[in-house]
């Protein structure tokens, strides 16, 4: 029983390193889309477009992980709770990958356009999204409630600033059609970034869930108390 | 030994029927999302923005009944993967619901301006929407991998749509500024729906997993063979 017990810890690990190096990879991603955007850089937005595979194939076998530890563990509380936390990041993992590809189709159009304004807002966002998903993960993996709580603040910076993008896009497309398109791929872009915040923030309320064994969502006002 | 397993058979059911119940909530809001753009109604469309509730109250209780039936009857097999089946498709489910309140969002606003068109491929991709989200449900309950794999099939139609959406309300706003902000709030709308369709999608492969222990995901190329 004892020899079982370790092996079901280095398992967990095992399952919990592959997530961070899942997070790590989609990170990554949402980087090199905005950067490609920002910096019309064709050759680092097609490295977005076709390099999903990796995140792929890590989707996999994490929820084969997932299953092979329910099945043969048969795990209870916070065991049993982190395992269906795993299967549930591993979702939301795997669309932030997806939305970063979204980005990158974007970014892909907008580079054919001449720019609509200096981005400053779009890397923010970038960079929020970014690090609301780190948080997110070393929370989940540290069991950190008070980081995981961060995270559920740090959204709102996110909403805010896709809110002024979409007032300051709106304002150039209505002055200037030549600048519809384009805008209009901005207004996109901030809309995907706006969404892996979101997926960060299920994250979060996953390991608020997994430590406290308490729901937190659809009660957000009472986050703090 | 018996009892225990007819009894996991009921909480399987009950399981079962509690996630038709959220799906048929899901549907009926986006069905009145939609038809609130469409006739204008600013009634229906407050009713899907204020109306979350009740999604929400069984998301939670779905995900409880879920650890309840992992920890008290450590499932195998078949079993087990349906319960991680049906810890996703309430994730899916629930965002769904989210999806709605964004379209009646868009709704709210656009009502404010003249409308830019007669608007008949958003209300196709609602119906499309509904029926992908409430096949894959009922896939899921049948565990009927065809019913599943149709599903898959049905996103085409869906992705097509919001491409022809996309052109012709680009068309409007290049040729008109005041056609704008409407606009794009129909592009908006048509986005929120596939994304509805993407979540189906979700349910048909976790569907297809379930019944087959056969990962389809990341392999599209070869579903139909």
């Amino acid at each position: 029983m004892e020899r079982v017990t370790r092996h079901f810890q280095e398992e967990l690990e095992a399952l919990q390193g592959r997530l961070l190096e899942m997070g790590g990879l989609a990170e990554e991603r949402v980087r090199a889309a905005v950067q490609g955007i920002v910096s019309r850089d064709v050759a680092t937005v097609d490295q977005v477009l076709y390099g999903d595979e990796p995140i792929n194939t890590l989707h996999i076998e994490v929820d084969e992980r997932c299953f092979k530890l329910l099945a043969l563990h048969q795990p209870m509380a916070a065991d049993l709770r982190a395992i269906v936390a795993a299967v549930k990041i591993n979702s939301d993992l795997e669309r932030v990958g997806d939305l970063a590809v979204n980005i990158a189709e974007a970014a892909k159009r907008y580079v054919m356009h001449a720019p609509v304004k200096k981005l400053i807002d779009i890397p923010r966002m970038g960079s929020i999204a970014q690090s609301m998903l780190r948080d997110a993960l070393d929370s989940f993996v540290r069991r950190d409630m008070r980081l995981a709580r961060q995270v559920l603040n740090e959204d709102d910076q996110l909403d805010g600033l896709k809110t002024q993008i979409f007032r300051e896009l709106l304002t150039y497309m209505l002055q200037d059609p030549g600048t519809v398109e384009p805008a209009l791929d901005l207004i996109l872009v901030s809309r995907h970034l706006e969404r892996i915040g979101d997926h960060a923030t299920n994250i979060a309320e996953d390991v608020i869930f997994m430590v406290s064994a308490r729901d937190v969502r659809h009660q957000s006002s009472i986050l703090d108390s």
